[in-house]
């Protein structure tokens, strides 16, 4: 059996398949609202809200190399394994599960996922993402997902590795504004 | 009359203080949920759909220059000005008022806007906010708001003048993570 977009593969046989093909059309790649189905039907998300259609784009966004806007399905798959992660230790500070978490337990998260940020970035990302003080998961995962696509960015042009680099406008935009 | 957070000033008199004092607060602050209620009840959208919580973080993250995540009254009327400016630009190319501009349409915007961008960034921002190949007015502003703040936060250190600058790792974060 063939598999649009997947010739010869026979991606049947990961469990992850089954939601990506339900909502992926004739081309093997979902958008952003395709995506948010996906997400919702896997019941991903478990008690706390589904992801938002934001969330959902930049999501698409950080794995997005060819600037097509859509996924495939190995990228479908990269994305899975990070939000397993994220969700992991989301929850381990979400500890009574109201899906919302405080800037103290941000601050926690995000070195957990590796970050070493000073207090005036983390205010920057708990201003920006919190509602009423708390940041609930939607908004926590779009957080990882942006920290991680810019990070990527920044990184790949600072090459010397000294936490420094040289935009020029246009590539400055494109790196900031896709995501 | 003492308005709160305007000791002295009288904003009765601007037709935007209503709009603006039945949402704000005692601190004479709005974040981003009050603010999405003040532009929906002014009626500020017309027939287009009202603009998303997402749009309105955005909005106060452009002018929130001392990080409060909120915005005033000043900063407010600073908003609904570039909000006019922008209305103006988008319903020249909606021409039948659907709510909708495409490619084409959102490069004659954003040239209009001032912006000279090469095409492959006109291609990240089509990427980054068209649903099915067409750009909302919400979307639109959204990507207005991001473009400018972006654009103020490269001018500011770009200080020669010349289309390049350098970043430190947690302040090209900070500039970019909150808009």
């Amino acid at each position: 059996m063939a598999y649009p977009g997947y010739p010869g593969q026979q991606p049947g046989g990961d469990p992850l398949w089954g939601y990506f093909a339900s909502v992926g059309g004739q081309d093997g790649q979902i958008d952003p609202v395709e995506l948010q189905q996906c997400l919702t039907s896997s019941g991903f998300s478990g008690t706390y809200q589904p992801f938002s259609l934001e969330t959902c784009r930049v999501m698409i966004a950080m794995l997005d190399r060819d600037f097509s806007g859509k996924m495939g399905f190995n990228e479908f798959k990269e994305l899975w394994a990070a939000l397993n992660g994220w969700r992991t230790i989301y929850m381990q500070y979400d500890t009574d599960r109201t899906g919302f978490i405080n800037y103290q337990e941000l601050g926690n998260c995000v070195h957990g996922m590796g970050y070493n940020l000073n207090p005036q970035t983390l205010n920057v990302l708990m201003k920006r993402y919190n509602k009423n003080g708390q940041i609930t998961f939607d908004d926590f995962v779009a957080c990882a997902v942006r920290l991680r696509a810019l990070t990527d960015a920044f990184r790949r042009r600072d090459q010397a590795q000294q936490g420094m680099c040289t935009f020029q406008y246009d590539d400055f935009l494109q790196c900031t504004l896709c995501i």
